[in-house]
């Protein structure tokens, strides 16, 4: 796995760059990004180019041997063009735009940003294409960072408009489809039809999933405009975006298709503040981070661009974002980029380099500090590359087990928790999670996926099934496990005519005839886990495989097949985990807290996630807070 | 009783409407409201009515002898009615419109849609005004629900300058009832008037109390003028209006004068839910919904439109709207049909006869499920209508206390409460409660309601004494409880000349020199109570019937009249509710916890709203969950 | 020290003024304050003056012996004026106009309307500028009150760009100086920046930081454009502006320099409740506010205008703004009296005479019920007057400690905290509270103040160090502690190239290379005390004074210039005050919880701020609550 950094010359004296190139191949370094965020440098004013600092930063990298993955800067117009077409910012659900100041203050849906973009990448890609030092692009930076997927703008609404005449031939299609006889919702044309916010109480769920689907759908196709312009100019060189974590706004499975190589960017201390942990994890993990944090998504990423994949940016100290910002452990770092090697990435490039004494990010740590002195990560940089040159390439070993994940999903679930404390992101990591403390190794996959080669599929829930979906469930013949709400909804978002799940029927043969949500707090009991947040009532011939206190299933199996029908707690995954590998042949291993295994195909790689010393049975030894075992198989 | 569903025709096809209204009749219902949100059905274009599909739906329902309650459409204004005028939409306090996508987007006061709405329920009278089926017509729809009854546009601010010229006369007279001269507030002509939004720190309460007051008006006269079109063409027919719980924003009390029958919609466990019921009373009452709820807005609209009231529509099964929707107990639905009944409700329908699979309702249970089996509440609804017919017609016993609610004294405590955890509502409830804990029936009366035959009166709070009202409480004879803030406001929403309680002074010799309000989780010790929330400081020469343990006055008390100076906690509640039925000679019963009574003018009923079984003394038996006894009497 | 009240004749008939004025003087007020709010009476129209009422009001009061404070009444424009100029007020951050009906609706870059306060200022103090009653003028109310000093209006755009253009001369020094190549935020004209509003993320903290320093310098230019007109009629007289409790967002060191007394408005038990005290001392001090509340400020503002300072408000009862409004323990308003004059104000000032019965804040007392009988407070007046006749005129005793407050600092941490928890007022007050606990005397003092004369000087902290105000720490004797960030910035909000502490590098030899901050709950322990909240990574030759149990350091320490790098928590503050004093040879009390010792140049002031009696050992006595002790030196 190659190591690299983020870099921005632009912000430092030309008369520093050549003893940063060679401080950076010194300390293990090979790929350096530039260039994201450079408009206001690279076209100074409409139309005047000044590429003369750009050429010469990438040569000074370039003589030192560094390979170069060059940004194109549209996440950052400049203000000149904002002031030219001042409605090409998003406006907001409220209905204020959301102005220059910062970065990502753009539309999708406007056609003359869009065509500006395409000119300043199309002037980017004629220049560099060719250029010896570049060896790959990264479209714009971390599409809908900062809430930007949605916009209320005209140009939006318009676009919107669009695509439904596209999807739907008929304004009377789409009536039927949303159910818009409902509260005379009907549209007599595509043209009375507004994005839904606004609206006295909320729109119509399917409103809702058709404009989710419609803004992803902007998303994939701005990418795919640059993506377009830069394979017509630089052949050879692969095409990244950079994507962020815990982040579902569009669907990455798509965008993925689109380019080479998906990237991601690691902050795994800044999630664990942000996301739905418990207070208590905040504290075990509070300088590690959650032990599935990073793992989850290097899997999840794996499995958007044909298994190609790496981390764009990483956590080298503490971030200057969350409600609180620790330091890592030391050895913190090392153990990241190794845990990226172990589960397949290409290259590990840390943000960034040196860090920024001025503007929004100076607070975030970085390889060197703003003085030009090592910061606390740079030793474990080299630390890490000297392991990983002495492991050579990795590459993720096939996992048994395939955890379905879907963007759409997301959209559906949040659309409509109906329980506030459904959290799709959560019942998916909670799941995913249930199987690493058991030492399984993971793909996350795409709907789409062949799931053929997997001793054991588990889709934590999917309320529409996709085309055909369905059915290559039905045609495998490993341990399935479908969690609750799966097959709940159409592709209109309605309830399917014959209830929930739908088209699973044939896999399985039950009803879902009514659904409850269940507020914090409270919990019925089963034996051994607890009924708490979700419980459906099940119709079936089949008698329950596992049942509450009360008597009423949980879990159904027919065959190879099982529904969980309540959200499952910790222990009813452990103990279904635990049955579903004894099924499929596929052997456990107990990990003591904090501590993860992941394959490589040649590999083994022990992580202790823990702030103490952990004795770790499988290696019969202890490993020190933030140790990494390597054993080669 | 009668029982009935709300029905859409419009939702399903036309070949299902037989086979509905004939299994509607054999479940027992005998009544069913349709048509509500049909406008876009009714008239899919300006002008072109469509009406082939209702008078088919009508009569199918006929011919099963069903009698049919017609809703007028006008809570769901078509797009292209909107789009005719976009300024008949409400805007919000922060001044953005509330638009289409849902329903309720209009303002009151919008001249223009008014006359639509003129236009739609005459039409509509005029056809169906005199069809054997109608027995009933509900105007609108919930007005108010998703806050709307306020509204910021221009067409509020012009209608509520026209108010206060015809109320005021002169800007000096406003100007002096307000107290303008504070802060320079000052008039110098109704037109420099505007609602009460976006000031820099909070308005003049009086403006707000005004604003509240004509926000108020505006839905009385809406729906006069719907009454007056419908009285013209459908004579013999009942006019009602759907009401909400625990909901205040205009006075239903005014309301109630131009209808028939007062109804409300009766969801008792999101009630529970999104209100400030206690974590431990939320886990306690999940699925039955606090033992109050129900009871409390059967009694409180008993009073609103000449006794004649009922249920519109019924909790069947989970919702889809707060925060958590579990589903209820097995037997509540048939419990709260009945508790309905003892109430003295002429009918109870449930909401709705089959569950829509598509649109923002989708998960609303009902008495169907989706594919048009029987849901959950179907057998219970059969087995309420079963006990119903045997039992016969029932009125609801003359209670011996009366509990004096004010729509106003809601306005005046929300918009100053002076301490964050005085809350009307709550108050009110509380006092219902404890005087329900010992079997007391109870009836919720307007401030102008006739007193003068009940055993027991309490007013939990009226900050502005209505013309006459204290001395119609000075001619009682029984015991009377005036709660704290009682008399501290005019009209004009000033402090009285004399100070608080203003007119009550002559009822009983005390002054209230100064309030105060102590934040949650403080508390100040008394005999076997304590005070929190809101004590007063009373001058009197009485010396007080009870004192806090450092001698200070909280209730004082002369010949038949008591006035409580502070917040009364559940234990003060019970002491007073003691000596006042001990004075009246009303008898009282010890109800274990969860358990109900009440009296019908046959029947004695009790309910058992724990979720465990009861044994309760007064029936000399274990009642089991959810369950209802029935004794004549 | 004198007393007096606000008084508002304009909220009263002109009968009762009389009587008013006697019964202030006989309850010892020599002074009034009237006319603040007044513009509606003065100027009912146009143009058209009324200066009968306001000449009687004045006259009555004089003729009784009352001097009289009069203010300008800018806080409420009437309504004719705003509409004559509807872009007058101040626009929100969401772009909201924040318009007429409460007060301060305003923008403080409006040219019309500084037109409008320079014509009526000016007419006000030609007519009774020698007038012999009127002592002092009071310009405005209470700046920045309801969170009035930032306005995203085109006016204040306008301003903005000019006071840009002014101090950075180009575009590209502006660019240089904010960084903002970051992000391409740069800019070519002063013409394209916008206030830092409505930006997709986080605006650069240094655009941010301006937009703060241009605020703070129109509240003050809009002062002093007052106080000049005020100086040129009415010579003799003293300027003042009443200030606001834990408020920051204007410089008042500034303000304080334009003006001849700074007084400020006390409400102990309101700022109690609504900042970040926590619930354990929110209950303990609810009737009597934590023991530094008021001392805090009255140190803090006698620091702002040459010494001279009084108290403008005083919270005589329960207020009407706090989420909890209690009454004060009895003899709570005589001690707060008597801590202003041991602390060395020249006057206090109740609010108000008369509690009005009528607008915004009929439920906050006064020293007068509405119905003119005395309210609680009264009494305590007379005892507090008689008190301070027999102690006669009382100044200060010369602090031995000095805390160096910065309003640019509170801008500072507050635009980027880092970490959640870090309130640079909580960090002062903290450090006030520790000093005073010991029964140090504390001066607050500007960066610009002289420190020689001090025996410890103490900087919470400071990030960005005024040009010379290093020099001046370095060239003082006595002990000095610098807290964590101080030095962090410069005066572009950078982080200075040789990193933090910047200037402070001379004084104290070491570097801060890294910072975090931890999570609310989270610890690491050390010697007695623990770090929370706040950590500096900190690279020293020096050996540190104090470190935390894994061996960190926490505190250095060279000559007589400590460097906490933490939080420091209450054991750590207290352990610190103890050291310093000892090098210092500043004796220190054990004051027990709750009592607060004060020394004026004559009296030492014992207070007991508990709500149960304690004993005193430095009195050798029990004193009761609410008591205070006064002993001649
Ligand atoms: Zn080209
Ligand atoms: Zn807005
Ligand atoms: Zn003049």
């Amino acid at each position: 796995m190659k190591l690299g950094c983020c870099y921005y010359p632009e912000h430092w004296p030309e008369e520093m760059w050549a003893e940063d190139a060679r401080r950076m191949a010194k300390m293990g370094l090979s790929l350096v990004r530039i260039g994201e965020f450079a408009w206001s440098r690279i076209e100074p004013e409409p139309g005047r180019y000044d590429w003369g600092w750009l050429d010469r930063a990438i040569d000074t990298l370039h003589a030192d041997g560094l390979q170069v993955i060059l940004g194109t800067p549209t996440a950052t117009p400049p203000k000149w063009l904002v002031d030219k077409m001042p409605d090409m910012v998003a406006i907001d659900e409220q209905g204020h735009p959301r102005g220059f100041g910062s970065r990502r203050h753009y539309c999708f849906s406007h056609e003359g940003y869009r065509a500006e973009c395409r000119r300043i990448v199309a002037v980017l890609a004629e220049r560099y294409g060719n250029h010896p030092a570049i060896v790959m692009w990264q479209t714009d930076n971390e599409y809908g960072c900062h809430d930007t997927v949605l916009s209320f703008s005209d140009a939006a609404a318009s676009a919107f408009r669009g695509w439904l005449a596209a999807r739907y031939g008929t304004p009377q299609a789409l009536n039927e489809a949303w159910g818009n006889v409902f509260w005379s919702m009907e549209y007599r044309s595509f043209a009375e039809v507004d994005p839904p916010h606004l609206t006295v109480t909320e729109a119509n769920p399917a409103h809702w999933l058709d404009y989710r689907r419609f803004a992803s759908h902007q998303v994939a196709s701005f990418n795919r405009e640059q993506v377009e312009i830069i394979r017509a100019h630089s052949q050879g060189r692969d095409i990244t975006h950079n994507f962020m974590g815990f982040f579902t706004e569009f669907d990455h499975h798509d965008v993925g298709r689109d380019i080479d190589v998906a990237t991601w960017d690691s902050y795994p201390l800044g999630f664990l503040e942000q996301f739905w942990f418990s207070a208590e994890e905040k504290r075990a993990y509070l300088r590690q981070g959650h032990p599935d944090i990073a793992a989850f998504h290097h899997d999840l990423y794996r499995g958007c661009a044909n298994a190609r994949w790496g981390v764009m940016e990483q956590q080298p100290g503490p971030v200057n974002w969350a409600r609180f910002n620790p330091a890592p452990l030391p050895g913190m770092v090392a153990l990241w980029t190794l845990e990226a090697a172990a589960h397949g990435a290409e290259f590990t490039s840390y943000f960034r380099w040196r860090q920024a004494p001025f503007a929004q990010e100076q607070m975030h740590a970085s390889l060197l500090r703003p003085d030009s002195s090592e910061a606390e990560a740079a030793p474990e940089v080299r630390t890490a590359s000297a392991i990983l040159a002495e492991i050579g390439p990795q590459q993720a070993a096939r996992a048994p087990v395939a955890l379905v994940f879907s963007y759409e999903a997301a959209w559906t679930i949040g659309i409509q928790p109906q329980g506030q404390s459904f959290r799709y992101l959560e019942l998916v990591f909670e799941t995913y999670s249930a199987l690493r403390a058991r030492g399984l190794d993971v793909d996350i996959v795409a709907p789409r996926a062949d799931l053929s080669a997997y001793r054991v599929v588990i889709v934590p829930t999917l309320p529409i099934m996709p085309e055909g979906f369905a059915d290559k469930l039905g045609a495998l013949g490993c341990p399935v496990l479908i969690g609750p709400r799966s097959g709940s909804r159409t592709a209109s978002f309605r309830i399917p005519e014959g209830l929930a799940p739908g088209d699973l029927k044939p896999l399985i043969p039950l009803t879902v005839t009514r659904v409850e949500s269940l507020r914090d707090g409270f919990s019925e009991p089963a034996e051994g886990f607890a009924v708490t947040r979700w419980r459906e009532d099940v119709e079936s011939e089949l008698a329950p495989e596992l049942a509450d206190t009360a008597g009423r299933g949980v879990v159904y199996s027919q065959n190879n097949v099982r529904y969980c029908a309540i959200w499952p707690d910790r222990t009813l995954l452990a103990l279904l985990v635990e049955r579903m590998a004894q099924e499929a042949g596929v052997p456990l291993i107990d990990l003591p807290d904090g501590i993860r295994l992941r394959r490589s195909t040649s590999h083994a790689f022990t992580f202790n996630y823990a702030k103490e010393p952990v004795f770790v049975p499988h290696l019969g030894k202890t490993l020190a807070p933030a140790a990494c075992d390597i054993a080669a198989l």
